[in-house]
């Protein structure tokens, strides 16, 4: 047990970020309450957020419809290579610069990726939205597996009593239970709780599960849907209900619970840089931000496109903590009983807000192309009816070579719209390559291409040859290009947004200035509290990877030397 | 709408069989509460599911192991090409024959499928049993999606008002509900329903994205997990919470909300004879046992193994019934307001269940080859230890071989059981087809391969080359065959099973047979009532297949003729 009871905090640096209590309290796998009840109330939004709400399920992409009604005439004739652009505002999206949660809440109504749902702080899926989380899906799914894990499903109803069993647990999830009272038309004896996190349950059926060594690992998944009882919510970010996956192991020995949970941190981490192109940090959570029954969290954290952070994945080493709570215990080789050593870990719908919130601009969404349902649009012009057919025929023809070639593309060959009209939505609904074929381009045989991620001129090439032995490998350097430079895009962003502070004073300028602050820290659980509530900001993580030397504490001027070994 | 309204049930060709309530009152998409109540109570089986529930999650596959200690020296020298077989009891499974509720329950338990959850009528789905449901998943999602569905997600909270709506809905549904009334410490105002089935919120938001014709049709599909407060339970067959995909969909014109109701039968009915190897009997269930809500439910009938009958999956036309209830409207192409057309379809968890109970024999599981997670397990036998390295570098070898080619396969290389004990075990578990390797196959370069479905000595073929040019193509075509000889025994069974009867006394004899009738019928529906009543026998569906010509009712002795036309 010495590996975790005796290492010390010696040196950590840590981030530091002004806080937003709807982007970071609620996440995928662990929740701190006690935190959550002091950010929540975050005057200042909910009110946008309660009149917006409302509005939801209403707005439609319908204002630029109505301009270009006026322009051009709605016939069959649509204006040939129109690259007209409304101003942001008339598209009836809210400019990013002007208010980012307003921005946020149009790009996931107006692109159809969610809506509210009938009951407070639920939220609908919609298809498009739904799409994003399945690509999440395809490829963690796939990683889970390779590591070992089976996938298999608990049920959502917990006995009361059990969620009462882990001390720090139910402290932190009881204020925020749905509770079924009611079954069959009869009051319950047992009030049933909809699970809020499955750590009770499965440590019940583990403890069935589990008898000898050989019996371990024991290493599952589940994906499935979980409540909490949340006062503000906000689409994907916090909703009563959200959709996530768990991952929950049980281990022989304490180094071997370490290493699993340290897998699955970096399972996420490489999921982020390489699918998402999100840049998170990874890195531990200070002891006040430990999950309710863990003895080590594990986070990725990202900064937003308003600098707010998002714990955007966890994984917990929850040491003997449920399996002595529930007796979960293994004969080992020399016949011994011992409790297992476990961990979790977990990430939600909410990363499909963080998508929407790292790449969008006040275009809209911008999907990376790894996780976008329809990578390439293609957008046939017009001029006259008599150019209609061997447009679209070439249209057409470049849609099944591409399709042939494993690229999700999609032809927008609908008569009602403009081609104008259709360029904004794609780029609103964030389609990372558009491919634009008119009369002229038939003629040469060859395409125009726009990428999502460089406004106007500069991202269109012209006299791309229809070759599927040309267009189809430049249309896939062009999808890996784009998913590079969104992830190069928000490095910079997120490093020209971390100052390196060395005193309190300074992470209080690095805060006021909107930014995220990073410094050496041994100060206590009061001090890290104190600067919650003087600056607004929460102590983010420890990151993994740390500066070389002996530092001083920013906010106890206490010298510190880097330590090797995990921090405790 | 004459062609809802005005057809009249002319002739039909009904089945009835002996209906186990446990079978057949809760299923995949619709549910016939009325009929749930009476059929729930089988006083004569209950007793022995209780006594078994209790034990479902401590029956371990350890009865067989210690046999063998006793005749085989637990070493590492095992017998080599052992093919020793237990007399079934002593694997501690109880023969189909003797009593075919406590085999099923049996099978669960030692291959692991499922286990019971801590609340009453919940189950725990093990890693081995959800790898069927997701096999099932990656079919027909894909169908799903090549028949132009989206998936999303709605909320699992409804308001209770909605249930309210639609009259025949909450009829049917009320009685078994789950509620949820305290959310976040405090008493709701409004109850919630946690959902039974989606009709109602999904009605609710359809309201709000349909506008006009443009808008439809909406074709989409959710997997999610649903909760009926059932009173008598029964692992995967019915359960409090179970997890289906729903279908819902809405269209501009009746005609093509049947053509969607009967293409998502269609699909069903392939999935069921291609994948799963059960011959279903497609066709449209009684206006007594159609859905609450619905204006006919289309359904497939499976055949266990002890002949009951199982409901296996729906697909509803609903009509305008919901779209009235919630006001689901659009404008036609005329601008006039029109009520949408629907449909909703549905297959769960209960159809691992149906393949269980279909398949599977006095040695346990066994496994259509294209739902199988392992279609072949390698079991390797060495008599002397130094034989032990030849014999599993080869058995490795082969796995490389088969996994390359995309065969999903298993080495069972474990040190601690004897070959025997293996391939009982592997039979039990239900895998199509082993392989065998020892010393002498490894001298001659070839294995041996025994099939599940054969039982014994004919099943076995010797001297098979392991050349991968040989051996893949072989195994390829033992799948195909196996999977076909499932189907084939399967449907023998079915028609051996099914008599044609023209009198309700020959119904009465054949129910009493414990086989299913066959007939034609234009009964009351008190008549169908009073033959449930008097037989124990339901209605189970009027097949789409009818015998051509005149016939005359069984029950009234009417004459009635047949006609082309679907029935009302």
């Amino acid at each position: 047990m010495k590996l975790f009871t005796e290492a010390k905090i010696r040196c950590q640096t840590l981030i530091l970020s002004d806080f937003s209590s709807l982007i970071s309290t609620q996440m995928g796998a662990l929740r701190l309450p006690s935190l959550t009840s002091i950010f929540a109330v975050s005057s200042c939004r909910s009110p946008s957020f309660l009149r917006r709400s409302r509005q939801l399920n209403v707005r439609k992409f319908t204002a630029t419809t109505k301009v270009f009604a006026q322009s051009t005439p709605a016939t069959e004739v649509a204006p040939a290579e129109s690259n007209q652009k409304l101003p942001v505002q008339e598209q009836g999206i809210t400019p990013r610069s002007q208010d980012f949660n307003a921005w946020y809440l149009d790009v996931i109504s107006m692109a159809e990726l969610a809506d509210y749902g009938p009951v407070r702080g639920t939220m609908v899926i919609r298809p498009y939205g739904y799409a994003i989380w399945e690509a999440i899906q395809d490829y963690l799914n796939v990683k889970f597996k390779e590591t070992g894990h089976s996938n298999m499903y608990f049920p959502q109803f917990i006995p009361y009593s059990f969620i009462e069993k882990e001390a720090s647990h139910v402290e932190g999830f009881s204020p925020e239970l749905a509770l079924v009272t009611v079954g069959g038309g009869k009051e319950l004896e047992e009030k049933l709780v909809v699970r809020p996190t499955s750590e009770t349950i499965v440590n019940h059926m583990f403890t069935q599960w589990i008898h000898s060594y050989r019996d371990l690992p024991l290493m599952i998944n589940q994906w499935a849907n979980v409540t909490r009882w949340e006062m503000r919510t906000k689409p994907f970010i916090r909703t009563l209900e959200f959709l996530w996956q768990e991952g929950h192991t049980a281990h022989a020995t304490p180094e071997e619970a370490e290493r699993e949970a340290m897998q699955m941190i970096d399972v996420y981490t490489k999921f982020s840089y390489e699918e998402a192109a999100i840049p998170v940090i990874p890195g531990r959570k200070s002891r006040v931000e430990t999950f309710a029954g863990a003895d080590r969290t594990y986070t990725i954290e990202a900064m937003m496109g308003d600098r707010k952070a998002l714990q955007a994945g966890t994984s917990h080493n929850l040491g003997q903590n449920f399996s002595r709570a529930f007796g979960t215990q293994f004969a080992d080789e020399n016949g011994q009983r011992q409790h297992v050593w476990q961990t979790s870990w977990a990430i939600s719908t909410r990363f499909v807000g963080g998508i929407i919130m790292t790449h969008g601009d006040d275009a809209g969404l911008m999907l990376p192309p790894r996780l976008a349902s329809i990578q390439v649009v293609i957008v046939p012009i017009w001029k006259k009816a008599n150019e209609k057919n061997e447009v679209l025929d070439a249209a057409l023809s470049i849609k099944d070579v591409l399709h042939t070639a494993g690229i999700k593309v999609r032809l927008d060959d609908s008569d009602q719209r403009t081609p104008g009209w259709k360029f904004n939505f794609w780029e609103m609904k964030g389609v990372p390559l558009r491919i634009e074929i008119g009369p002229r381009d038939v003629s040469s045989s060859s395409v125009v291409t726009s990428r999502r991620d460089i406004p106007g001129k500069p991202g269109k090439v012209f006299g791309i040859s229809m070759e599927p032995s040309v267009l189809v490998p430049y249309v896939k350097e062009k999808l890996d290009e784009i998913q590079l430079s969104l992830l190069d895009k928000a490095t910079s962003f997120r490093d020209s947004n971390i100052v390196d502070v060395s005193s309190y004073d300074e992470l209080k300028e690095a805060i006021s200035q909107g930014k995220w602050a990073r410094g050496p820290w041994v100060g206590s659980d009061e001090d890290e509290q104190m600067v919650k509530e003087e600056t607004g900001a929460t102590l983010r993580c420890f990151p993994f990877e740390q500066p070389q030397g002996p530092k001083k504490c920013l906010m106890t001027g206490r010298h510190i030397r880097n330590q090797l070994t995990q921090p405790n």
